[in-house]
Formats: C-alpha cells, structure tokens, sequence
C-alpha cells in the first residue's frame, strides 16, 4: 500500500492574494471547486481579514456560504484568520479548520500583523481553545521560520520552542513557512529532522515558496525528513509582496506530480488538476510562474488519451 | 574549509545545439567567455559531430581556435564527439577533454547514434586507450540512466555495469544523464548512492533536465548521495528534441545558487553568472526557461551593490 502525503491548496488564498486582479466571488468559488474536483484533499478557501487591507480575501463569507450550498462539495475548506474576529467569522460562515499564523521574528509580526511574536502566541493560544470547544481544526503556521527579510536568518531552536508550545497545545496541523522563499534544502532537511525528531511527523507540514527555484528541492528534503504535509498553491499562483519579481508558491502541479511519481498516495488526479491550472491562469489573466512541469504533463496527458 | 562541487556548463553544446537560432563562431565564443569569466570550472565548449545533423555545432574547431589564441582563456574546455573521426577533429583543435555518449536503452542508442549500445561502448573504449597515450581527459555519458522514451525505464543494475566498466578501464568522469528530464529524486538517491558505495564519487557526476521541474530537487538528491559533480546550463538553455514544449538543462544559475547557499564551494562569482546568463538570453533571442531564480538574484545583488 502507498504511503499517503496530504497536500493543501493555498491558491485560492494565498495565490489570489498576490494577484493584481481581483477574482468575483463565483470566480473563487469556480476555481475552489475545480481544485477540489481533481481530489485536492485541503483547500484554503480564503481568509477573514480587513477587506481594505486585502482587497481580494473581501466576502470570503459568501465563498464558503456558496460552497455550503453545493452538494458535490465535500472538501476540507480553511480559513486564514488573523484574529478573534477573524475567528468568529470563520466559525459563523462554517469553515472546518482556521490557520492561524505565528512569527519566527519580531520584524515579520510587525509587518505582517502589528503586533509582537509573543501577542500573536497569545491570541493564537485563545483562539486554539475556544476552537476545541467548537470542533474546528486549528492550523498553526509559522512565518518565515527560515529566514526574514528584516530581521535575516531565523533561530531554529526559536521555531522548535514555539512548534513545542503549540503542538503541545493541541494544534492540529504545525506548518513551517518559508513566507520568502530563502531555504535550501540543507536546511529544510536539518530543521524537519530536528522536529520529527521531537513530535512525530503526523501534525507537521511545510509551506514552500519558489523564489530562488529551491521549491521542489526542498519538498523532497523535508519528505526524506518523514513531512507528510504540504500547502502548495495551484499553477504557481502567489508571490511575496517583499520580494519584488519573486515567483510564488511551489505549485500543486509540480509537488503533486512529483510526489506521485515517488510513489506517494495523494488522491490527485493530475488530469483534472491540470484543468484546474489553465482554470486559476485564465480567471487571474497571468500565466502563472509556477507549473513548470505543466507542458511535459500536458503532453504525457494527451498522448495517454489519444 | 569548504568542501568543493565542481560544475560544468554544457549550455554551448548542449544549450546552442536546441535552440532554433544559430548563433555565429563570435558569439559563442562571447558566451563561452563570458560563463568562464564567471568562474565556472569546466566548460562543454562544443561538438565535433556532423554539420548536416547538427548544424549549430558547425565550425567548432573554430571555437577552439578562437579561445585558444586569447590569452585570458584558462578554463578547460571540453568538445564532445561521436566517433573516432570526432576524436580526431577534437585533438587537433586542442580539446583536453572529450565527452563520449554510452547508452542505457537500444532504443536511444539506434535513435540518436544509429549505433547499438554494443557498438556505443566498443568505440568508446577505443577512444578511451587513444585518450590516455594523447593525455586527452575521457568523460563518459550514460545517456537515459533513468528512463528512455521509446524503451521505457532504464535498468538500474545495466547503468551500474556500464558505470563500472568504464571507470574500470579508466575514464576521467563517468556521468549519469537524465536526458530526458524524467527521473525523480527518489530515483536519482537510489542510483547514485549505489554508484558511490561501489567506485566513490571522485569521478562521478550528474547531467539533469529540468523537463518536469524536479531538476533542483535530482540535484540535491545526488549531493546527499555524495556526488560533486554536475552539469548543468547557462540560463537553462536546452531542451529535448523528443519532448515538445519540455524546458531545458537545469541552469547553471539555480544550480549554483542552490549549492553555495548551501555552504559548497563552487568557485563561481554569481554577479559574473548572471551577466553570462543575459547574454546567453540576448544570443539565442529566447527568454531562457530556466534560470528560475534569476529574478530574484538579480534583485539580491542590485541591492547589495546599491
């Protein structure tokens, strides 16, 4: 039997956020049920955050109120929250599980979420308790736990502590996030090393972004760790509002294919997922920097069906 | 002290021969002077193969004429060859190094050399015993070591006996070749830690394409197998002619990043490498598929000059 690894789709969050045009709420819903159609078992669906702020997460409400209604739509959905509002919001619209977001430097807190590491600790732990009671699954990312582009590299024993804390906890799912892009697979090998090492692989997952090409590279560093969660972001869509020319998130395309192709199980159909990234670049009129594996996939496709 | 990776760029051999534009006797040498100027430690500066077949390769013997005379010019340049008459046309244009093509499927061996693998392997180590008395450095390439297009998965156990019978009979460099692009990581650890476990990894190395966007993550791979060898191509010029649409070798400039961050010594100025890698681009009229992390380092570099 093969082994299972878990991916989660951040496009429709994570990728719609970092791009110039704004989809409709039926163009997000669209593109959420495409992804979920080729068997992407997580999807982020959005987030509940100051729509003046993040002009493309606006009515996020309505995206999971149309997703309810659909009876075909069985999918995990997420909701990145940033607050016990965010929280309140995400918990009346119906989401299964919230990412909270956590900070491996002070410089990245700030930016981010104006508030220090520790108040972002502290309201995730709240919202982490207030979400056992209510049966939602809490998603704990940490931010740049590699490196920051204010404050330079980040303390692995810093993430370890805060990873402790929060698995400690009860968080369901613990995510290390390289927000820019900056690890290497050296290091991604020695940090998830460390962390199975201490918790098991079962709730730790990890968040890659393509910016100096290392993605998949370090994909595969944190799978020989024993990771067996990842978020990636359909066709590539993302970016890093820090990073100017930065390619986005490690998209679903290429982890899916590789992992598949490793041998893993990951309940993706690459067929309807490549339907699913011609749908995310026509909706976002970008051809999306990531997906780099799409024209050889597409071909191999095409060649199995005719 | 760091421990050193030696890279190859292929790009003017294995780069210029897939591109749709020919590129004149002066401005490959430009390009070829340009990636030494880089400090890259070993240079594919060419073939001696037939002007008909390969018509971007024509005149190589004036390359090497050209870089010979310039008195600037130190880095080892290496011409591949397909025959005995190649072999010759190599000595006498001054190449220290020939590179050899073996085959791990028939099936590439008759399509791209109208050879049988047999034959593939008697002319090479013909060429070989003529190498050591002329002093000429031998590298030998096993093309498909992973998968072959018309024959399917390669033997693994057949690339090993290849391998051993070469580096037996005293080749300089034994190279695995995923030319086509399809290996993954998982693949590239298995074969390559049984390869270093049986000969050590002085001689060995790895050529990858970036086809299904898995070039970084064969790279890391192999490194953690212990190789310290590698092709690769500036900007990612390249391409498979039996994959259409399928992208390039992977480039010099993401390899080269990806392993000095990671702490090896390459002997390659990146500021350098990305002016060789614009003008691999403005030659060839293409913007280069690879070289996915260029606009990031671009913008890492101006910052540090600015």
């Amino acid at each position: 039997m093969k082994e299972r690894i878990v991916i989660t789709d951040v496009g429709p969050r994570d990728g719609l956020q970092n791009q110039s045009k704004i989809l409709s709420i039926e163009q997000r819903v669209e593109l959420i049920r495409a992804i979920a159609a080729a068997g992407v078992p997580q999807i982020e669906v959005g987030s509940f955050v100051s729509p003046r702020a993040v002009p493309a997460m606006a009515g996020t409400d309505q995206v999971f109120a149309a997703l309810d209604s659909q009876s075909d739509y069985r999918t995990p959905s997420i909701a990145l929250i940033p607050n016990l509002k965010g929280y309140e919001l995400a918990r009346d619209a119906g989401a299964k599980a919230v990412t909270m977001v956590l900070y491996a430097s002070e410089g990245m807190a700030e930016k981010n979420s104006a508030m220090s590491m520790t108040d972002a600790e502290d309201i995730t732990m709240k919202i982490l308790r207030l979400a056992k009671q209510d049966e939602i699954e809490v998603v704990a990312t940490i931010a740049v736990a590699f490196s920051c582009p204010f404050d330079g590299p980040s303390d692995p024993l810093l993430v370890q502590n805060i990873a402790s804390k929060f698995i400690g906890a009860g968080a369901d799912q613990l995510v290390l996030a390289d927000t820019i892009g900056s690890a290497d697979p050296q290091q991604v090998r020695l940090l998830t090393e460390a962390l199975v090492k201490s918790h098991g692989a079962s709730q730790l997952g990890c968040h890659f972004h393509d910016t100096r090409a290392m993605g998949l590279a370090n994909v595969y560093a944190a799978v020989e760790s024993g990771i067996r969660r990842f978020d990636s972001s359909i066709a590539g869509l993302g970016g890093c509002p820090f990073a100017p020319g930065a390619t986005g998130n490690v998209a679903t395309d290429d982890v899916a294919m590789m992992l598949q192709q490793m041998g893993f199980e990951t309940g993706i159909d690459l067929g309807r997922l490549m339907k699913a990234s011609d749908l995310a670049e026509t909706l976002t009129g970008t051809a999306a920097p990531g997906g780099r594996s799409k024209a050889w996939l597409q071909g191999h496709l095409d060649k199995q069906a005719g």
